[in-house]
């Protein structure tokens, strides 16, 4: 018998109907012996719709009143998947995040999680009750009502299952686990048995839209064994998501190829190679609420270097007009930008102990005559950025290249 | 400057831009100085959304459960008319119930308020907020989300009248005030600038929905000042409900002609007339969930007597099914129902100290050639059954006889 916590997102409840088929899916969990504890979304575009009617009333709603409203989304889906429960013959009993209670700081529309009180949950948990708690809230020390931001429900999931140390903390998604790359593109993606928690991260932020990274990094700090699995599909054991590398003996080198299609490039040419120029370029961007992914600056000559990120392709013009004005100011002989341009990574621990991965990226690239404008590096994860019309044969030959498509 | 509670039914917030018009409207009380206090209910037809999403999973839904999704359709008005608030160049914070915290006993969907924490309330009144607090619900001692039942955010508003000491407890509906009768039925219908709580009882539990009936118990009760207001109209002194009788030399004998259409008469013929025969026919038919209003039985004679009671019209084929199963067993002779019928009472405390108004209504209705059915009084109203198609005829005929038609 084990304590699972289980997580079911907004397409997952949709409907009543989708709500009564996840039902009977934690009723035969429950059949097996096991403690459950489900954590559900708001039944998918709910949130949306409720945001939709604040700002019909204000462009800037305040952010206390915007959790009130956004919570009810979640308080829906608990009342009925309790009652769907019922309905399958179990004992069940909701909560809302300020009953458990899930104490969180007080920065409204994404607060961060303090605690859990484990008290009601154990107990309801021990007369035989699935606890249904709603995810992606909670409440202040005010008992003032918090969100945490989109995808918190994840987070909400993971920090149960570590507060209650559960065995296990499962994420039902609409896919079936984690791929080495997304199956659209090549359509010999496997899906991973396994993943670490730092691949996962690298994968999550490069735009395998799988897990919320902010419940990955949770999961890995307390060590929280996830499991992301189909809401649709009875069958199959998903993805598990470890701390441990891989223990086979031949470990893959490249556990996936992650690709982001929504990335523009900026550059800002000739400026003085001297301290406190990247904050003077990245600091009025910034403040100018646009969020940077790739930073790369390469040694200057002559005295000045050539500075470069990528933003998302939505914020690609604001970006520009950032740096018109701070040009001057920095002297920097020009600005350039390419918004059509994509980024392709190759994610694994295994290169750790394997040198060779880069250059065996750059040769197979360079093989199909795709040109690299740029590149960054982690531990365990090499981008490249390159034109997007690139995007789908890069990650094909980078699939088949790194042996992927071959069962492990 | 005086408290003042604000209470808007779910018409009076069914859309964001009537949220704005509520905030308008509140912010010209609130530059005058008044500290208040607004509870809003949820947006006209939310509440049934959400019990209709929850018949779609259950046809029985655990009363719990109920509650915990009813009580968002509140939450989320709370949320806008606090921004919409905002908007409107003022400070404000919402509530729900269980943040006040309205303490409610545990009987989920029809829980009783026992006691309202007003600590937080008054702090932020002090500071100058406008506090905005979810009407229809309250939480158990254990946390428990509750509901107040339909209508209940006219109590939710008048216990917090109570609970702060209010001066007066505002009531914003679809009409203006309480009226003499019907405006529809009778043109020359007039707005009562007062009426005292009995009397607002029976004319609310005779049909004219203006206010729930627990909270004119409530206000009475606890001698809150309420007042019922248009939330249309801008100007106007709306019906203040009064402890006291109206002190005016001339005091009006009748207030009010109340009339309900929604009633059915069934008859037992010929029961033997011995103690325990009105428990042995009412019992069963308040198992079978009927509402029961009038009962009458009169002496009987030869040791049989008939009894009497009326029904909502739409529970009358279940009460004459109900009665067919008892008759043998209380040994009646014959049971008769008409469903073709209707109530119509006449109202006021000045009855009390003329006798003779009994008397006059017979008479009246007798001049138009309407058989009276049945006859039930109390102390301060008398209410006849009759043929359904007299209603329109015998409210006109009743209010021009009392002169309700004429300046008070």
């Amino acid at each position: 018998m084990a304590l699972i916590v289980q997580k079911f997102g907004g397409t997952s409840v949709s409907s009543t109907e989708r709500i009564k088929n996840v039902a009977r899916r934690v009723a035969r969990w429950k059949a097996q012996g096991h403690d459950i504890i489900v954590v559900p979304s708001a039944m998918s575009g709910e949130t949306n719709r409720l945001i939709g009617l604040a700002k019909e009333i204000s462009s800037s709603p305040d952010p206390r009143e915007l959790d009130v409203i956004a919570s009810t989304g979640e308080q829906v889906t608990i009342a009925l998947l309790a009652m769907a429960l019922h309905e399958a013959g179990l004992k069940a009993k909701s909560y809302t995040g300020a009953q458990v209670r899930v104490l969180t700081d007080s920065t409204f529309t994404k607060a961060r999680i303090l605690q859990i009180d484990d008290k009601r949950i154990r107990e309801d948990l021990g007369e035989g009750n699935v606890v249904v708690v709603a995810g992606f809230q909670g409440a202040d020390e005010r008992g003032n009502i918090t969100t945490l931001g989109r995808g918190g429900s994840d987070t909400s999931a993971v920090a149960l299952a570590a507060a209650l140390k559960a065995d296990e903390c499962q994420i039902y998604t609409d896919v079936d686990g984690v791929y080495t790359t997304d199956p659209r593109v090549v359509p010999e993606a496997r899906k991973l048995d396994t993943i670490t928690f730092e691949e996962m991260l690298e994968m999550a932020s490069l735009g395998s839209k799988v897990l919320q990274i902010r419940s990955v990094e949770f999961a890995g700090k307390y060590k929280v064994k996830l499991r992301v699995l189909s809401s649709f599909q009875d069958e199959g054991e998903g993805t598990l998501i470890t701390v441990e590398e891989n223990k086979q003996m031949e470990q893959p080198i490249i556990s996936g190829i992650a690709f982001n299609r929504d990335e523009a490039k900026l550059t800002v040419l000739g400026v003085p190679d001297r301290p406190g120029i990247a904050y003077q370029i990245l600091g009025p961007i910034a403040e100018a609420n646009i969020d940077v992914d790739m930073i790369i600056q390469n040694v200057g000559h002559d005295g000045t270097t050539d500075f470069s990120f990528t933003v998302n392709r939505g914020d690609f013009n604001k970006a520009l007009m950032v740096l018109e004005t701070v040009k001057g100011h920095v002297g920097a002989r020009e600005i350039v930008g390419d918004n059509k341009t994509c980024k392709v990574s190759a994610v694994g621990v295994g290169m750790r102990s394997h040198p060779g991965v880069a250059s065996q990226m750059f040769r197979t690239l360079a093989g199909e005559g795709i040109n690299i404008q740029m590149i960054s590096t982690s531990e365990i994860k090499i981008s490249v950025v390159i034109d997007e019309k690139y995007l789908e044969l890069a990650v094909r030959v980078l699939h088949k290249t790194f042996g992927l498509d071959q069962a492990a």
